[in-house]
């Protein structure tokens, strides 16, 4: 049997018809910018979310950890979410990298509200590191796939711009909050500084995440890049898959929301369950109760051909995605049925 | 009228035999290691915190950012309160001199329990950065001056020592929290890697912080001090300054304490105050209702020539310390009374 | 007519059966090491470098700032060559990446002696950063492609084992080296702690460097990769590439350097040129004489569909490789023949 | 018999006018800026440099390296001499505080040409860190106490104006080469952005330094020197020394000049000398033939009360000062000329 893989919407890998345009791709050296397909990919990108320019890289923590560097300088600080990427999973990056501080928000879901964003602004003070950039995270993946709307994005941009402080956005889900919100992304563009987004996590792509700004920024940016190393050759091919997914796959991501919705429903009336964060998009984080311990609750799934992560302390947390099938679905919500102390066939 | 300065005890100003003291210093070039005032009062700090060396350093700053270098590096973390001054007061110089991230534990008064550090060390996973340093402030400065008795302190050493991370004391207060407690000094080389003592707060030396622990780490971290320009020459008149420090100005602490104590018992009475954290030591932080601005209140002292510091919000520190006398003490009584809507005379 | 590039060997592209190689390869998602081509390439590049492990990096910048920065800490130093790609072409990195200082030597060609080296280890002292590394480069793109033989490896070697510091090798073009030396790549393993080695260069794949070393270090250097934001996901098409190269191209390098000293006879008769770094791989570097500026220089092989590097006051460098055909060739020849004052068909 | 110490001119001890001018000394916090006799002095050197303002600091690796950081950025570059104290004495401080790279220039004694200067500049590549400050030192301490003109200075600084790049002066001992040269200081502030000098070398202050500049500058400085753990509270002792020193041991310097011409030629005629640097100002350095090697020699000066520094492969350096009297200069001039192989009394 196929293992049906939750674990991460970054496992899935390219369909026939990107594949077909990869190696279809026109390519050059992208350290001379000679390559025609990153070129492509890096307007196009910036196009749609209301940018001047682009960077393609090899990752979304290195596209975040550019744009923190590029937005800070050493003894300097970013206001971000507790639960955000930036902080979470990225290794500490933003004090190596940047040698900048963190003031951690602990907001709703991973989202932060205006007046949180605005009491952490260090006022000005010797003894403090002055605020330099608030990072966003959209959708949020430890917020269990919540979304900023426009209008949130717009109160907290207002602040920002108000006190001179740079606005980065993380979206290595921003077009799972696009499809769920229904709005536009070039609006984006009005309220960032810089933003992130990823090829490699519901879009299907194999490689590649994008970093958006204006001109002088994203020149700033190839610079940094070039020292962490991001710097690739002939990488048309990736970005081939970059913009078969821009032009396929994101209506598609509504598909995804919808199988994750159908687990919820499944969750909430589980006997092993203590909560569900309500499914706004892709992710679905639960807390078991004493029933399952995580690890064996994971285990148990391991066993029945379902991938999954633990999630800290009893937590457990599902991806949907492109490679997660109609059937596997059905397998997935008939293996959490079974998993109750008595369960009947459904 | 004599200012009556109640914003730090760092303000204080050595007494006739203090500076008798200093006057008749042996000195020498200290980077040569050839100040013998240095090397006893290195030598006189550490043997009394049961530790094997000290390093004389120009501030607490200093010596807390030598420690938390030489037992992190690049791409580790760092646990501390949030309230810590290592995190809140010292410009971002975790993330800038060591690169290192901070993960931040919401204690009470800024003590922290032994589960919620373990339950901030992180996971071995690549995407963490590995937990390399625990870090105390004892006693709490923002905590209002709450203090860590041995026995805590042990408890989280256990933790520390069972997972292989180094612990580290800010005690910038630690001679508060010792008076306080009735507790011996030389226990706390039992429990800390490293411990960052002041000569300058409520000890009334001039200028001076000592970093103890092993003699490799005090080999490692002159290093360290070295490169930060913290290397002096003739220092020695500093030193006896702060072995004078030593040998008498720490019983008299619990005076500060009594002060501190005298003027908790007043606010609480007064009808513009919320709240006042339990005095446990030389600070007293408490919070104003709506009759004052905290900026207001702080212009109405210095009319009656007292001095004290906002703390944030509605928030007003004052610290007591060797250079606030008796009468000044009686003076602050009057006049936190004669702030009162309605006030008799006492 | 087709433009002959000449400005590196970074700019090829993938040969036909490269390409059908990379469309037939299996991927999964490297972050969770489960990429199949990826840690088969790892694999097979350790082996033949008589290493255990190997790590798949975007670019050889980031191999060897991982490298760097693994072997270590901020306040230490590096010694190499002062023409060395990694302190000369990396954007500052090892001061970045790494907060250590470097030592520069003044070698023949990029190349250090053993006597060179150990001059440039510090002693003892705090006033000084311990030196911790000797990063070689071989060959030396610098030093027109010079290379360092096994036996004075060695001796580099036995000078760094003695003292107690890591050797690092930088081999962006070793396999012109080996081709060059007819020596075994395997005894790399007994003399160096890491090896960067790049798929991208003369090999003729279209992105990506293997940092091979011990398993520890490939460890340690896999959670700086993911800081740095080098860890990619399904790049396995990137590393069945890297595979085709290491199986297909290396012995024709051998191609390359016929060809480059084909081009090294016919400038050292010009009369435009000053002098010829002898020809010993695929690079070939010289100085002009006052006949023609570089810029100018560079512009009339522009006029002639020839690309090449100013590379610094007067000198100029070409590269030979994998996209330069013999038709190419002769043309090359023929125009600088003909860039000559008076010049005869030949 | 009392030691002549001729390590270095930081030995010195205060003589009775400067200690009593210490402990008359005005003092208050200077974390608050409320030091009246720190900020006197800083006025003083200032007003005395041609510059705004002035930052008192522990020690000149510290204004040394704030300076650095306040002109730089990570990935930039500093050019300076390879002998230069801040590349070679500060261990590594430039990469690690700074995170800068740095240009190596092979001057003349320390001194560098305007052509080298220029030279060393980076051009606008992303390979390139770009070069943001230059640093002088005078007189240069590894040069032998060489110094620089104004009219050198000059023409240096018109180099780095054109070109945008900042220059600053490590002043360690330029107090030595006004009194040799007889040039007014007050000209140097039309020629750096920042200028750090010494209290406690030829000028026999026990501690400090000062960091001159801009007030911009200087603001922010005084953040990074909190960082660094810089910031002292009561330390107008220490200033105290410093003023007096300004005022009353500059001229004075011309001793320690005469003395050290003394020295030198009596090394000139000795039999154990290969050569020494033509003294210009109060450094020796000589480098000993082979009658002696260089521990050997310091070992037998050791003997006979004399104190002197190894500095390099059979190099030796005498430092004269405020402490070296004029029976002690007899005494080293009698013992130098002992050591020859065949000697008769002078």
């Amino acid at each position: 049997m196929n293992i049906t893989d939750l674990r991460s919407d970054t496992v899935t890998k390219p369909t026939p018809g990107m594949l077909q345009a990869m190696f279809a791709a026109q390519v050059g050296d992208d350290v001379y910018e000679e390559d025609p397909t990153i070129n492509a990919l890096e307007q196009k990108a910036a196009a749609m979310f209301g940018m001047e320019a682009g960077l393609f890289c090899p990752s979304g923590t290195m596209t975040n950890q550019i744009a923190i560097k590029a937005h800070t300088e050493p003894m300097t600080e970013v206001i971000c979410d507790v639960t955000a990427h930036i902080y979470q999973y990225e290794g500490g990056g933003i004090m190596f990298n940047s040698g900048a501080s963190v003031a951690l928000v602990h907001g709703e879901r991973g989202k932060m509200t205006p007046a949180q964003v605005e009491a952490h602004i260090r006022p000005d003070n010797i003894h403090y590191p002055p605020t330099r950039l608030v990072a966003l995270e959209n959708t949020c993946n430890k917020g269990g796939g919540a979304f900023y709307t426009l209008e949130e994005i717009a109160a907290i941009s207002e602040v920002c711009k108000r006190q001179g402080i740079a606005l980065h956005l993380d979206g290595a889900r921003v077009f799972n909050a696009l499809v769920a919100s229904g709005e536009d992304a070039v609006a984006y563009g009005n309220y960032f500084d810089s933003i992130s987004i990823c090829l490699s996590k519901g879009l299907g792509a194999p490689v590649g995440s994008l970093l958006l700004g204006k001109k002088e920024f994203v020149k700033k940016s190839r610079r940094i890049r070039k020292v962490l190393g991001g710097g690739i050759r002939q990488g048309g091919y990736l970005a081939a898959a970059g913009i078969y997914a821009l032009e396929n796959n994101i209506e598609r991501l509504a598909e995804d929301h919808r199988k994750a919705k159908e687990i919820e429903s499944m969750l909430i009336q589980a006997d092993y369950v203590e909560y569900v964060l309500p499914v706004q998009t892709n992710i679905v984080i639960f807390k078991l109760n004493d029933r399952y311990k995580d690890v064996d609750f994971v285990a148990a799934l391991a066993e029945n051909s379902i991938r999954a992560s633990s999630f800290g302390p009893q937590m457990v947390r599902f991806v949907t995605h492109l490679d997660v099938s109609d059937d596997m679905l059905q397998h997935v919500l008939q293996v959490l049925h079974k998993l109750n102390k008595t369960h009947v066939a459904i």
